[in-house]
């Protein structure tokens, strides 16, 4: 069997190196670029690449894309700044090239899109859910990116449900001990010396609980959910938004 | 709307009273009958039942089921015992009332279910696969027989997906310190005074890890299944095994 | 051996009850009376009692205790609503007989006891440490006086320690995210269909975290607590504050 | 107030180096010598090191330390390798020099001696305890050195505090399920994809359960109990062996 050709444009970055190593380390897939800032986008041409994986950054995510669509070759796309001008560009390109898959995910974690899309599914048949998100002490913002995406997702799984509001009997409460409201959902975020990010989604019904939890521990986390990208989106045409379009789970 | 008319057979034991007490609380139920020992199932026709909950005995179930799928009357059955040979039996009676349903189900624990359900699903993206099972110290067996049956399910989605065998480089091990090995699936069993029943299943990959934890703390947890069963087996004509099927997971 | 002679005071509450019950399956102890509202408390002298074990209310339990230290009989107390004024009272009361030994504790719980001084000894020596309880979703107060008492207790060994303000980068929160402060402690409480009451006290150091959990299933947790009082009061003299005193953790 | 003087032996290394930039962060402590194979011991004298870090291999430590204590230089030894002969031969040399402390230790992460600590504490408190040890799965042996030595100091104290044999109905079993046997302690060992190194033991009474879990996530967690070591070890004269005895825990 012929190796998939596949090529790395934002080569030099922390993940873009990271996924340099991975598509060389995969039997079945071949690297025939590595491209960094100021590297000319024809050698995709000239090598051949039948996919890219774009991890450059909103300015030059645009101009990469264009380039890759009319020339045929398919995109797994991780770099973030997309707003539905820019997904409404994307879609005029993509109609001129149908036969170009495109995928563009937030996460590349297969646990934490597992850990969604579990949390969804599950939301609709417990009375009660909470997130509890636990990160490093560095972390500017509370709660995490994800885990208000994680409240979101729930929310409007138990919304589409008609879900009872969340019993909660609490009368005297400090300040904070409720954790923050997000869509009807309570997370709390700890920050903790020693962590890296870790996420629990907490299912309670009657005379029992279930616990989802995702432990990320570095950044290589990324790469098998990468390479399934690479591997589903070339029989994939057109645009695809989320790993989870992938992982076949229902 | 008109409630739906329920009986319990094998409404004096212990889950069976939990049942009654469950469809007499059930705002959309109306509980029509609740039999035990020696009464009469005539009373289900009198009463006009539409569904029953069936949580007798292995002695008792095939003749309580064929009286109901004669007379039209659908069943939830948590009763256990099911040989190939009774489910042949079964099926030649539904055969004869095609439009009867029957949902067979060995868990009715929502959270149980789901544990499963997600393992599956879960173990062909992750390299390692798992499980801890604890349970309370007068346990007779172990594992469990929902951890045995998780692993072998885990362990045929890996066959199905063609996962490579799990990495394991121990070459020095006390007997037993690596758990059971239930088709490839390490099981370990904790019995410790204080705990029901909880079952974890821990998925690693490259970089992260996803737990799936069930923690049952009374078999009250089985009644929203049930009552879950009883309303959706009366549009689900046939035979249907395994409340898995009733929760739409995809 | 001759088995310590046993009464428990407050014998038809819900703890009562089940400490006559803890009582007479000890070994080593002999129930020889079970007062209830009305009773007389001579009957502990007839009886013979050595130790009570008082569990009634905060209006009987200064009688009770009066009673009982001028007729030499040790106690062991679980009611609440101890002021300074009430302490001076049982000091004085105790300065006459001082022979007799009385425990009074806020929590017989042995692993609720061992989390607060283990979570005590441990905080001195990581730069982040949090609290996260969990409960039944009918608690009114959140969080729970356990988590706050543990939560104040580990701020005074980190102050007595002169450890440094936890590190914490947060600069865009929702509201509430990061939970309750008890003293400089983030507490965070978790309200659940299907639990009962857990804590978890999590400590963050440079790679590495220490979490100290209990999880209390049942009421039925206080009485190995409330009977290692009853053997070990009676060789203690004075007024002992705190179950932790008779564990001997150092 | 001067700077303590710290040499670091065996500064190449992957501990070692860790070491050495550790001690030149900390306020209180001044780097004067980072020694490597070959490196002259005169150094030390030379640099006026108080103490030093012993980190090299079982072949150069007894010389490194005999040199030392001649000196009258302090030693903290993570250096593995040690006999009742070398030990004795030690305290011979320590002898002549009363003055040097010698701190031996075979783990300097302060979470895992505390787990250690506080399970010996807490076993004779509950009828049950197990331990699950998770590591990574290139480990070579199960279950780990530190759940081994921890089960068996758990089992020494429960010896000690006359517990009755953990109980345990377990009639039918799979082969491991109930884990390895270490002095009574049921040991689990989970091999996962992702993990490091983690260690839980749980402990199980009447309705309640402690469970004390810790998390390594890189060697840098042996820092902050190398640091406390060189603190401390300036001041305590003679052998000790064990970080423990340097944490004032009771």
């Amino acid at each position: 069997m012929s190796k998939l050709r596949v090529a790395v444009l934002g080569a030099k970055g922390r993940i873009g190196s990271e996924a340099v190593r991975a598509v060389e380390a995969a039997e079945d897939l071949e690297l025939v670029a590595a491209l960094g800032r100021g590297d000319k986008l024809e050698t995709l041409v000239e090598a051949e690449a039948q996919v890219v994986v774009e991890l450059t950054n909103p300015g030059a995510v645009m101009g990469n894309l264009d380039f890759c669509v009319r020339h045929g070759i398919h995109a797994v796309v991780g770099t973030t700044g997309w707003t539905d001008d820019r997904l409404a560009q994307l879609h005029t390109s993509l109609a001129a090239s149908p036969e170009v898959g495109v995928l563009i995910a937030p996460n590349f974690s297969i646990g934490a899109v597992l850990t969604m899309q579990f949390a969804q599914q599950a939301a609709r048949f417990f009375e009660s859910v909470e997130v509890i998100e636990l990160h490093h002490p560095n972390k500017a913002d509370a709660p995490s990116g994800t885990a208000a995406r994680t409240a979101q997702l729930i929310a409007a799984a138990r919304k589409e449900a008609g879900s009872a509001p969340q019993p909660d009997a609490t009368t005297t409460a400090l300040d904070g001990a409720r954790g923050a409201d997000v869509d009807g959902i309570p997370v709390h975020s700890v920050r903790l010396r020693g962590l890296l990010a870790h996420q629990e989604v907490l299912l309670g019904g009657e005379g029992e609980t279930l616990t989802i939890r995702h432990d990320s521990l570095h950044h290589s986390s990324f790469m098998p959910g990468i390479l399934l990208g690479v591997r589903r989106v070339v029989t994939t045409p057109g645009l695809t938004m989320g790993l989870e379009n992938f992982l076949d789970l229902g």
